[in-house]
């Protein structure tokens, strides 16, 4: 390391590069794991959330959600959109009426208004980015009507039965 | 293939839900290879683009950008700010006065007016995401003097010399 004062930044170095880099799976130097939601909000099983980029100059935040072997999200929809990118492993998503096998770099994406959830293999994590826009609404969980209808689909009642 | 029609859609089932599988490395199932930037506009060498997210709902796009090996993005700067992850491979990047050695899954920001410039090793590619506001500024080239001030500097001037 160089004892040197630093040199007069000049507008052509004007900010510092902020680099973290990857410390293991799902891992970055700097960034922490978040609880995903407030404990007994709605139901879920084994998952983290990670803001990897959320300063006010982005329109949108990159987030990274790891769900555990056997862990699954909560089933719910919202009226903005989830841009899903696979990171790490492998899983199912259910994203209205279509279940969906994951596999490592897929991309997914929930429209508005519709229900989805993400499961892991009952052998491994599933970790995903997932983009989405600052001014968004919050997310709305099934009522019990809506359940029943989700799960007057054979298919659908399977992957919910877990 | 079942030849029933579709079940009448429910407020519950109301979007489609599209899922891109990952179809090899860099590559996904619909989603176009693009230019980097108009031949000529700008030096680069051996890049390509592809837009992953970008639909009117988001307001920012996930892109995916891939240099080959021995080859380099556009060393330019502009105001917005981008979000970077490493996808695939490794490299370096120069990001103001910084120079980067990146693995795989790492996290880059890249602040408003800072020169910029991504290269793979002689060896593999460098794959990586980019987020990026919807609405943003044009990229800025540096100017001769604005090069030279950057060469002054003995670590950026190896860097930028290939």
């Amino acid at each position: 390391m160089s004892t040197k004062p630093p040199a007069v930044a000049t507008d052509a170095q004007a900010s510092a590069a902020i680099h973290r880099p990857a410390t293991g799976a799902g891992n970055w130097l700097g960034v922490e794991a978040l609880h995903y939601k407030q404990e007994g909000s709605a139901p879920f099983r084994d998952v983290s959330r990670r803001v990897l980029f959320g300063d006010a100059q982005f329109s949108s935040q990159l987030r990274y959600f790891e769900v555990q072997a056997g862990g699954y999200t909560t089933l719910e929809r919202h009226r903005h959109a989830h841009a899903v990118l696979i990171l790490r492993g492998g899983g199912k998503a259910l994203v209205g009426d279509a279940i969906l096998t994951l596999a490592e770099h897929d991309l997914v994406s929930v429209p508005p208004l519709t229900w989805h959830q993400f499961r892991a293999p009952h052998d491994g994590p599933l970790g995903f980015l997932c983009m989405v826009n600052v001014k968004r609404d919050r997310p709305q969980l099934p009522t019990a009507a809506e359940l029943e209808t989700l799960r007057s689909n054979p298919r659908l009642a399977a992957f919910l039965r877990d």
